[in-house]
């Protein structure tokens, strides 16, 4: 396929990273991958594998991994940016002196600004104004999409066409983009699905049962629906494959770093002990401070958002927090 | 809690109906349980379990059993019909004749009625105009319900305050009814989560992996979406427990009788083999072809349904089926 967008930089050797890049290369575009580590950077080029982050898995396909900036930004015409949400800021910031105008920049990482309740979308607005911010989100693991198992997505972009054009650059036959105009709305599924996430995994880790497990889903789906429409997204993104399609992988899945994380919670690990030195809090325990703010903020009801926020902050106890979740007075599912 | 409906009765001693018994005797009603087997009454009776249903659960709560329909009925306040949906219409008849005036039944089967294309509390209202159509449904498996691990379900009625009764008289800690007067969007959400459950197991007994799987749930949720609201269900019960929580449990697991269906198609076995002598045919295999002609009539596109009814026909390649319902044309996720 012909496309406007062939030359494509992805910022980040991790294993989504390095599974955007070769589903990339499958679509048939020119890749660079630009990574941190010199041993990432030197297995791909020499032998066509990521073992730190995508072990047992050998490609065919052609990438080039970088480790200066400039070399993969500088020629691009359009960026994935894959590293982690609260790194956005940062990473803007260091690709800017590099980016041709008007280049659009591809969120792959989920969650909001937490030192600014930003959506990212809008930390690349402030820091990079001539560039287009585009999300891509929606129900992929990176051992799938590396593998070529299907996996379809959504691409947001505020203009419908840059979506269009990045799907089409993007798409193959393992590798299926929807595209949307709903920017917001893809970017708030995402944050969200991670916030929940947390309270299936504890539940779960609780002994709950798949039944609550089901049931918080779709009452943390109805949650993230009212902040969504509170914020203008979309109710077809809001059910799509970043939204709604996220958010059953991300509550349903061991594989999910948030839904572990809140499994371990529910086993009855301490918050504090899950962020030990050296390890990363999960996105959604941030994510889920900011999300309870905006409900307030919006007036829209998240009380399963709030009670992962509590948790998180080890404010209550998790037993009778689950419980009360799933206890809450006799109402109508129709007046909420 | 005071109630209206004291008096339940449960008719149908199977797995569900024996855990819906002991949810409403957990709530403090009287229940009284119809069965089929002798067996199951007089170990239900006299040793408080269900060891062909629900082995290895054992109750303290009080539940009689009893082979005579009359005995069941005439007395009751409310019942809870817990047979197959294709026998709901046999069953009304044999129920009929003693029934008080204006007794809700309870429709706790999940299924659209094969031979007429009714939804089943059409079947009731034709059958028992005197009885009061109502439905139970939502995210849970009967061992949850019989342990009781925490669950939540939707009851509907035409009244609102019906449903409001009905939810009031099966409370309890661990069983949490939301009432809605949406009686259309709870049976469709109910009939098509198990259409949906096939094509989800198929994707995975093929090996497309998790990604693939969430993928179709959203995808076949909004078809689900169209088809409820083309036929005027709410939207709110849609997204709810009994349409998405429901969907949700029935596309992620084997314990789904659907599912597991669409698992062994996946795994290469043809539907013939599946359904042989003395085997039940999934409750979805009937419903795909009836939402197919729905779908039609009101024309609304289902492609995943479609696709599942020829599954079942055995009329499509089940790879190729599953790989064109992924790589369906790039198109706007906001303008399906």
């Amino acid at each position: 396929m012909t496309t406007a967008l062939n030359k494509i930089a992805v910022i980040g050797g991790g294993s989504w990273g390095t599974a955007l890049a070769l589903a990339a290369a499958r679509a048939g575009r020119e890749v660079t991958l630009w990574a941190r580590d010199a041993e990432t950077i030197a297995a791909i080029n020499a032998n066509k594998q990521n073992p730190k982050y995508l072990p047992g898995i050998e490609w065919t396909e052609q990438i080039t991994a970088t480790g200066i900036l400039k070399h993969a930004v500088s020629d691009a015409d359009a960026l994935l940016l894959v590293t982690p949400a609260q790194t956005t800021r940062a990473m803007t910031e260091a690709i800017k002196p590099f980016l041709k105008p008007a280049t659009p920049i591809v969120l792959c990482a989920k969650g909001i600004e937490q030192s600014t309740g930003q959506l990212l979308s809008e930390v690349i607005k402030s820091v990079a104004p001539d560039a287009i911010p585009a999300a891509l989100s929606g129900p992929s693991f990176a051992h799938d999409v590396a593998k070529g198992l299907p996996t379809a997505v959504t691409i947001a972009a505020e203009d419908g066409a840059v979506a269009d054009q990045l799907s089409a650059a993007l798409a193959s036959n393992s590798f299926r983009p929807y595209a949307t105009d709903d920017l917001i709305g893809v970017q708030i599924g995402g944050a969200l699905k991670n916030v929940l996430a947390i309270a299936c995994g504890a539940a779960v880790g609780y002994g709950l049962g798949a039944s609550a497990q089901a049931a918080l889903t779709a009452r943390g789906f109805a949650e993230l629906t009212r902040l969504g429409m509170a914020l203008n997204a979309k109710s077809e993104t809001l059910t799509g494959l970043s939204g709604l399609g996220d958010l059953v992988l991300t509550c349903s899945s061991t594989q999910s770093r948030n839904f572990a994380f809140g499994l371990k919670i529910g086993q009855g690990r301490t918050p504090e002990e899950l962020v030990a030195p050296g390890q990363k809090l999960a996105e959604g325990a941030h994510s889920a401070n900011i999300a309870v703010a905006l409900a307030a903020e919006h007036g829209v009801d998240m009380p399963i958002a709030k009670t992962v926020s509590q948790i998180v902050a080890g404010k209550i106890d998790v037993a009778q927090a689950l419980s009360d979740l799933m206890t809450r007075p006799l109402k109508r599912e129709t007046h909420p």
